[in-house]
């Protein structure tokens, strides 16, 4: 058996082109821009790369793109003071602090200076909490696409049983929210819990959010199970070559699978759409506004749930 | 194999003792006497014994103790202003709002106005959202109570299969959040869930909080299984008598479990003794103290897990 591969970069991109088209009808019905603001402390370079990556993106779809630079020595009180002024700037819908930050600065502090109502990302307690209360709010990027991913190749996901790997804040854990909310049967797991195997061999989706390399081995998995990979580690292949690795093995697991994200190439390019999507509904949110948009994707709420789910591109694992 | 009883009621009587001796030296040591002020909406009848149960008890442990009784046609505005004046009322330290209210009323407008640092309910969206993000907060009382009970007869829960049967806001999603961190497997199910039987079967623990007259039977579960029954139905028995049980077959559940709570008198008791324990811990944490404490109850944090756990009284079930 060969697992279709879902094609995460093809799907993102029809979500960006969706959001484009958003873009257009709200300048053009309410002279909105949308605005986002990307904070970047310090050079570290993979954050650099994310941070100009969402920058491209945002401008291709119409957005108002500003970066904000501050050196690796900025004061937590300087940092907050311009996250005070993102938060009373009427351009910007979208805020976002590019993580890690250095050592000296409160990272959770920062995430709870940003206007919930700007929280693009997702991360502040209020959303987390009405996401968990099932109520409309910004939820966090990657779940969203994860979630978006899976409904691409299964209509309903009611009844589903779904294991996640992985318990973090950011992924795991809100994930874990949606799907339930979704309907599936959802089990947290993690890497230190007993049996894992066997708990992945009972689940219809196995979501990997592990952060452990080839982690999901192909006889984890039940026939015709939906692999959704998160990790993204860096791993020495036989010859000696440094490449990229999901959490699961890809090969072996293709061979159970009946669908399976790549890595790189699968929920990676989903997580940049999604942020591009939750600025379009903070904007639309902190508005007030109410669209004439078919698509629907401008609501405030958990859009991922909510409006047409683009039809994926699929294409056989050769 | 007859299951031993947890007893909710002696587990409660003495966690109500620690916060009783908790007031006195927060009122020796701090000049503090904590306030709870308990906000009841109209006259329903089952409203009205809970909120003078939760009077009395607070009483009991030296809290100064405050009702609100507005009438069932009171404006969500007027009802918004008493917890406006209640939130800024420095001798109140816990604000809770008796549910259900009245359908004119956006409940969820309502929980939101409480001051997070005093929702000793624990349901606002910014304590849910800390709570998920791992960080100190007020949590719900009754999954507090749920994990104080299982921790009564299990020393360490980590690794630990839990399935949690409900999918609410109050207990089943902030309860699997609380066995998560613990590191406890926790799935999620529901009413609907496939396969219900089945999936209790292969759990350490059940945690029945459906909301459904005695759903679980005995051949749900595993022998040893722990159960913890959350429901409270009204049901009539064979006889014709109308009598209170819980979402788990008692007896069947009896003959196979090592320990379980009986409906009434099991987890009932416990989220009384827990809104106690969260004023105490608003009370300390609003003002920053510390205190020389040597059960460590009032840090701020999620108190079942950070202090002492009290030794049950275990009953055989006869």
């Amino acid at each position: 058996m060969n697992a279709i591969r879902i094609d995460g970069r093809s799907i993102a991109e029809a979500l960006r082109a969706r959001v484009a088209r958003d873009v257009a009808l709200l300048q053009a019905q309410c002279n909105v821009t949308p605005g986002l603001a990307v904070v970047l402390v310090g050079k570290d370079p993979a954050s650099s790369v994310y941070v100009t990556t969402k920058a491209r993106q945002a401008q291709a779809v119409g957005f108002k793109s500003q970066q904000i630079l501050l050196p690796s020595t900025v004061g937590e009180a300087e940092l907050l003071d311009a996250i005070e002024e993102l938060n009373v700037d009427d351009t910007i819908d979208g805020i976002l602090v590019q993580l890690p930050l250095p050592e000296h600065i409160d990272r959770l502090r920062v995430l709870e200076t940003i206007n919930p109502a700007k929280d693009v990302d997702g991360f502040h307690p209020y959303n987390i909490g009405r996401l968990a209360a099932g109520r409309p709010a910004l939820a966090p990027c990657t779940p969203l696409g994860v979630v978006h991913l899976i409904k691409t190749v299964v209509s309903d996901l009611n009844g589903l049983d779904v294991v996640v790997i992985g318990r973090s804040n950011i992924v795991g854990k809100p994930l874990a929210i949606l799907l339930g909310d979704a309907g599936c049967t959802v089990t947290g797991a993690q890497l230190q819990t007993r049996n894992l195997p066997d708990l992945c061999r009972r689940a219809d989706v196995v979501v990997a959010a592990a952060g452990c390399a080839e982690l999901v081995r192909g006889d984890w998995l039940k026939r015709g199970a939906i692999v959704i990979d998160v990790g993204i580690n860096r791993a020495i292949d036989s010859t000696g070559i440094a490449k990229i690795v999901g959490d699961v093995a890809f090969n072996e697991a293709s061979n159970r699978a009946s669908y399976i994200t790549p890595v790189p190439g699968g929920v990676g390019p989903m997580t940049v759409a999604y942020l591009l999507e939750n600025t379009v509904t903070a904007a639309v949110s902190r508005r007030g506004l109410s669209l004439d948009m078919s698509t629907g994707s401008a609501e405030f709420g958990h859009p991922a749930f909510e409006s047409e789910i683009l039809q994926p591109d699929l294409q056989r694992v050769t």
